[in-house]
C-alpha cells in the first residue's frame, strides 16, 4: 500500500497579487523609457470551457496560463484587468444562467471572487465597456493592452481579449506579450515553493511507481500509478504533459504515450524504463525524467551507459 | 491493497466494419426510397490534436465519435470515406513530417493502418481530392455525404469534413447526420460486448472506491482511486465524463465535479456520498451512480430515504 508524507499547501493569492506587482512595475518602467503616457488596461481574457467535437462532454477546463499567472482564478469565462495608474485589479465573471446552479453547482456571488482571489473591484463581464468607459476615461479612450504574442515553443500565437464593444477602445498588440513573458521567467519565492512542492509530489510519484515496476505490466499501468500517487496523495489533478512511461526501444522517443503511442507496451524482464512525468500544482509545473531498469537491476551494459551519464 | 478480475479484452475491428454495413444499408435504403442514384461517398473528418492556447502543451487526444464509431481510428488527423456503390472503406492518414519519427514514434507506412483498422484503401490525406476523382467519377461528379446536423444534447453542430480542393464535388449536408445518428441507437453484439466491459470495469472501480471511502477523506481521493483502479485494470484511458464524487450536500448538483466545482470537500462522517463516474473502453462508456453513506453504516433517516427509491 502506498503511503506518503504529502500535504498540499495552501495557495496564498499574494503570489498572484506579486506577479501582477511585477507586471506593472515592468509596464511602467517600459511606459516611461518609451516616453509614453503612464496609463492604460492591461487585459488578459482567461479561457473558456470547451465541450467535445459536437457532444455535450465537457473537457476538464484548466486555465489559460497567463491569465493564471496574474489572477489565480480556476474557473472558465472570466476576464481580467489591471489599471496602469492605479494598480487596481479587476475580475469580470461570467454571468451565470439561474439553471447553472441545477447542474453545475452554487452561483457565486461577485463579492465571493473578490474575497477568493484578492482583487479590488469584481464585476460581470457583460459590463466591461461601462465598467472601463465610467472608470478609466478621465484621460480620453484608455488604451487596452492585449496580450498577442507568438509562444517560442509551439509557434502559436496567444488570442488576445475580445469583447462586444472592443472598438469602442485603443488596443495595444504589441508592448503586453513581452513584458509579461519576462516577468514569468523570474519566479517569486512564493512561486518556487509551489514548484518545490510539484516536485515533491512527482518525485514521491516516481518512487511509487519504480516500486510497483516490474516485469509483465503494461507501460500505462505506470502511467496510471503516477497519476494516481499526484491527484490522491498530492492533490494534482493535472499533470505538466502527457506521461511518457517508455520501455525498451520506445525510450528512443521523446515524447512517447500520446494517443497514437498510448503507453501500451508490456513490460520485459531486462528492459530499461525511461519514465518522464511531472505533476502540476496550481498551474505551477514539474518536469522529472528518470531511468532505471524494469527488474531492479542493472546488467553490465546498462549500469555502464547509466553511468556514463554525468 | 486492490485486486481485479479485469482482463482489458481485444478489441475486434469487424465491430467497426459492422457499423459501416449497418450504415450502407440506411444510406441505401434512403436513397432507393428518395429515388436518388445508388451512390456517392460518406466522407467524414476525424478529429485534430489540439494544443492548450498558445502552448506546446498536447491535450491528450481522444478521437470525434462519429468517426471512431465507422473506422475505431485512434490517431488525429485522418479521414474516413466509404463508397456507397462498393461499400469499399477508404482511409486517408495525415502524411507526417520526418522529425515526427524523432518527437513522436514511428511514422507507420500506409499498409499498417490498412491491417489494423481492416479497411479496404489506404491514402494520404493530401491525395483526397485525386482518389476520389479517379476512382469514384464513372457516374460524373461524386456526392459527398457530409456529416452535418446538430446534437440535441449539446445544441451544438458537428463540423462537416472539409479539405482543399472540397469545391471541385458536390456535396449533400442533410442526408448523413440522421441516418448515422440513428444507426449508433441500436448496439450490435460486439458493441454490447465492450459497453459491458466498460460497465464491468466500472463496477469494480466503484466497490474499490466504496471500500476505501471513510470520513477525513477529500472527494477527489475517491476519484483518484476510481480513475485508477479503471486505468491500471481495466486499461481505461478516458472516462464517459468528468468524475462526479458528491458528498454532504453537493450531491443535490447534478454535474458537480468540474473544475469550478472540484470535488474538493472533506468527507464527514455521517456524510451521504454520491459517485457518479464511468470509465471508458475504445469508444464505448460506463454511466453509473450509486449513494451510500461514508462511515459504511445508513442512519435511520439515510436508510428510509435510501429504500424509498425504487
Amino acid at each position: 500500500m502506498a503511503t506518503s508524507s504529502l500535504a498540499p499547501p495552501e495557495v496564498p493569492m499574494e503570489l498572484h497579487a506579486g506577479n501582477r506587482d511585477r507586471l506593472l512595475t515592468a509596464l511602467r518602467a517600459h511606459l516611461s523609457a518609451t516616453a509614453s503616457p503612464p496609463r492604460g488596461i492591461a487585459l488578459l481574457q482567461g479561457g473558456e470551457e470547451q465541450t467535445r467535437h459536437c457532444t455535450d462532454h465537457l473537457e476538464l477546463f484548466r486555465q489559460e496560463s497567463y491569465f493564471a499567472y496574474l489572477f489565480g482564478v480556476r474557473e472558465p469565462g472570466f476576464y481580467g484587468a489591471i489599471d496602469i495608474a492605479s494598480g487596481q485589479s479587476i475580475l469580470f465573471a461570467p454571468r451565470l444562467p439561474p439553471d447553472y446552479a441545477v447542474w453545475m453547482g452554487e452561483i457565486k456571488p461577485l463579492p465571493y471572487f473578490k474575497d477568493r482571489y484578492k482583487v479590488d473591484l469584481v464585476f460581470y463581464v457583460d459590463e466591461i465597456v461601462q465598467v472601463l468607459q465610467d472608470r478609466f476615461s478621465q484621460h480620453g479612450k484608455p488604451v487596452l493592452f492585449l496580450l498577442y504574442g507568438k509562444s517560442t515553443d509551439s509557434g502559436n500565437y496567444s488570442k488576445p481579449a475580445s469583447f462586444e464593444g472592443i472598438e469602442k477602445f485603443d488596443t495595444d498588440l504589441g508592448t503586453l506579450h513581452p513584458i509579461l513573458t519576462e516577468c514569468r521567467v523570474i519566479k517569486s519565492e512564493m512561486e518556487l515553493g509551489l514548484i518545490q512542492y510539484a516536485n515533491d509530489v512527482s518525485s514521491e510519484a516516481h518512487i511509487e511507481v519504480m516500486r510497483q515496476a516490474k516485469p509483465g505490466m503494461k507501460e500505462y499501468q505506470l502511467e496510471s500509478i503516477f497519476l494516481h500517487h499526484s491527484y490522491r496523495y498530492g492533490a494534482c489533478r493535472h499533470c505538466s504533459y502527457t506521461c511518457i512511461c517508455a520501455t525498451g526501444e520506445n525510450s528512443s522517443i521523446l515524447h512517447y504515450g500520446h494517443t497514437a503511442a498510448p503507453n501500451d507496451r508490456t513490460l520485459n524482464d531486462g528492459d530499461m524504463a525511461l519514465m518522464d512525468m511531472g505533476a502540476e500544482y496550481n498551474f505551477y509545473g514539474s518536469d522529472i525524467t528518470c531511468s532505471y531498469p524494469i527488474n531492479g537491476k542493472f546488467n553490465s551494459n546498462q549500469a555502464t551507459v547509466y553511468n556514463g551519464c554525468p
